[in-house]
């Protein structure tokens, strides 16, 4: 995910799910967010700070296992030589059976950070299933690894619904823990339940994260 | 926009219509267009020079009230260090409440200047909006702004549908300021018409000029 | 096309239909495909050199009459210095009337590599038609060069179905040359014939090869 | 200069100097330096904090009258999009007549931030001077300008040696304010003092700094 | 050469005398030059216009047989995409004996530039040489080539010097056509003299050209 | 290195040298040099791995330990997304005291590859030494490292010349390996042998490698 509170918001419920399921689940946070602020007083090094230590205590009310914070700067991603292959050598390294993450083909998403995080994790899943990608990952005894299913987040068409209904509130108290960035956002918590409720539109359940699956087979 | 000429063959009518209700108007012609000539005997700079005044001059039909040429070289926007920043710098000067720019998710559209200034604006917009962003602005007293809304023209889907029917004439008065170009280019007055009446289709006015809106709220 | 056996698989029967027709068919694969296996044993020189005479045979089964191997890297194709320029060049140099190339704009096509072919042969459609980009190719007497037609393969929305009934058979005999790569795709002629069948869909025939066409006219 | 730290290391004494004949200094960092420690406890986001705040106390030691902080990622700065602009921009606001930097020649200076500094610095003496580059800037009416000189510190063969024996126990009060880097640096007192005495070698006087000095005339 | 004027000011009167040993000479003129002024009024397709009437005149008093205008823009030259494989290109074309370029390692050389079309030559005398670089190539039938020398020009440690004292006052009149750029050169003349006794110091005459001088065998 | 045989023709004495003081030594080769050959009858991918398995030779005559090979493309280092991060990876796993490299900053060095290659070097030195560049590094357990020395190859002032009179022998035996280069290079004995000689002009001994040691202490 390209920012602290990316994962709750788009699918904190669906990783509650996961972990229920007895899934590993470990995070991966790209860039530190430390733009996102529109207080004056907060320095970008205070927001950073501020900021993963909220993506560990949400990280922590959905018990998810491990995070790893790339640490680099806000709205730059599309401009960092080499995320693709930290990307790829965290698949190689994780073994992940599910990979979930933005969708850069969401039109009208104007954040260059969700497109650049999308394609580099689209690119890192061809870097990370083939041996003859990356040779120095050989010397690390990093063995090719493909996972079986990568979700893209907010998609135009979504194809797979994740019933949310029964941990949405669990999903909103995760949330709550971005403090830094809920003060700019008045009301959120009826905003993500509506967000929610029209993501299950159609479905026979309450709430819902939806997305678009993509099945690795012969790509 | 990427070249003289796009932005009154997009919206050179919505341009009217905001004008007469008492917008300011300022246009960021982000590349010369010194490549869009099949005349053998004509130099870039000629060409340059040329679309400029005729940039000015259809400019000046609508009542524009100013211009910006960034004066990139056509055809290489998506190369080009910085038009990010530029645009990120426009903005928080002249603080528009509406963006019109080019929708880069538009498919097939094969230019890559189109893609690379909707890109650039879109990013732009992020730049312009938190303050922590280019930190250099601070010492130039340019306080971060965002725009009301931003409109990408001739969307896949449009969701914005503007009645250009009583400013058509004066829409075609302006395109035909771009001599340059309209020489390539026979019966575009019947040409644009029709693409004014297909935008219009299913509106109860004749002709009309489509957008997909994004309104920025919680970005 | 990207990769040796991309040319076969989106559009080997159109090929063939192109050729019944008189026209001369050309092929440039940009990429060796030196990283396609999930053998331990091959070096990526041994699987370079094996799918270059894989696509000549496969090319041969068809009939085309020339290829250029690019050689560039396989999964690499998005940092090529001056792709663009190469396949402009060649656009000039062989003068098309038809260009079949990936479509650049199809979600949820992980691969980096389509997305750079297809972008670059867009970008590359423009530097070949105006004469004025890439002064050098006057000093070479390559004049500028408009194709009619661009066939984007595998579109999310086709607009172009070309039928190959009578000719799915030769097309897989020319798929079946790219052994290195059947051998990792168990059940392909069934799986490559339901694709055909599942193109055909709502068509008068069996199987067909789908497209979206773009007809350069005032681009 | 790339680095908090690096401007009193370089040419402290140098600024009191220019100080006392009355010149008004502002320094730009251009990295916040939050990878420069061994510490395995600290944060970078703490790192960049600290390094913040001691650059500010040595500055203030020095009586250095503004700091612009443009807080890239240490050792990035090679690949910052737009570094170059931002010193022009900085240069054209300022009006310095004398700008100090790193020099990007000197050979086994292996910290590539000091070199992309040094370069980013002499491209921007090119874009701050003639008012067709940036047009941008003419719309903010940042009028073009040309400082008097760039003196390059450490370079490989000296031009300029100031003599800083009068103000030397000033300029270390100023560095030990760089408390973070100097915990890694025992004896750095003696190790400064003895650096400034070989760059006064020949000289009549104890202590110095010495630079490769521009004169900017017909460049 | 990176601007129109450069091969007059560095090497015109080289150029002179191998014109004279009956030598064909082709200039490659990379930039427009068209920032280069200090006059508001002036537009930089004016410019541009104007100084590649001032390069046809300066060669045209040389006796140069040819030029070859990349037109790309002043001060970007290190930004822009394919610049070697243009000169590798029109290398492979012309195949000349000797290339005279900027000298990239020239320390304090700040204009960017320089540095971008020195490198990029270098690059190009490699790229050209071996058959296997840039396939596309090949189908235009442009042979490999290596020249036998490269001259770079104003290098630190020069070691081919040319005696240019018949010559002169030609090179001289050459310059004089750079009317654009003398304007804001007062006593040019006898700057430019003054240089090449500069360079011809400790040599048997009076004014000359210095190079470094690169031999090309087993590079 | 950048190619198969730079490191004999380089160093491969004092390589020699150190494994008879016991040191282990690793080679990493960072292109295949698929591109260096004049003969037409061949592809890149058969001098690919013939150059290789030349490597291998070469090193085994030595007696080398491990070899890693990157396998980019020959002449397109200086655009390889990550090469930085790859020697930096490397650096951290295999631990050196002593990093032989090319010297990026020597003038009048044509080769790109070998300009990219010293530059990437200098650079993971740093990015190896401290903890908090790469931190997907610690999820790999890949603790920092500092080399002791790093020796630059071909220096324009060397200040560390080894003795390799009584391995020069061996060294050319090593570099007889590379088969497909020394075709090319006829006498190649004799020349190695007086470029041996000159570079142990001035000492007491007959035959040298001479380098540029940089020792790294508050670097």
């Amino acid at each position: 995910m390209a920012h602290p509170d990316d994962a709750e918001l788009s699918s904190g419920g669906t990783v509650l799910t996961l972990i229920e399921q007895g899934y590993e689940v470990r995070y991966v946070v790209c860039s530190t967010g430390d733009k996102g602020t529109k207080n004056p007083a907060i320095t970008p090094f205070q927001l950073a700070a501020t900021r993963e230590q909220e993506q560990r205590d949400a990280a922590a009310v959905l018990g998810v296992h491990h995070i790893t914070f790339l640490r680099h700067p806000d709205g730059e991603l599309d401009g960092i030589r080499g995320l693709r292959d930290e990307i790829a050598i965290l698949i190689r390294h994780s073994r992940p059976s599910i990979i979930i993450t933005h969708d850069p083909w969401r039109p009208y998403q104007v954040h260059p950070d969700h497109r650049a995080v999308g394609f580099a994790t689209a690119d890192a899943v061809v870097y990370a299933r083939d041996h003859l990608f990356m040779p120095v990952l050989q010397e690390l005894d990093l063995a090719p690894h493909t996972p079986l299913e990568v979700y893209f987040t907010f998609p135009q068409v979504p194809d797979h619904v994740v019933d949310i209904s029964a941990v949405l509130e669990k999903k909103l108290d995760a949330i709550a823990q971005h403090r830094s960035q809920l003060a700019q956002m008045p009301g959120w918590r009826e905003k993500i339940k509506l967000m929610a409720a029209k993501q299950a539109e159609g479905k026979p359940f309450q709430y819902a994260e939806s997305f678009k699956r993509l099945v690795l087979a012969y790509q």
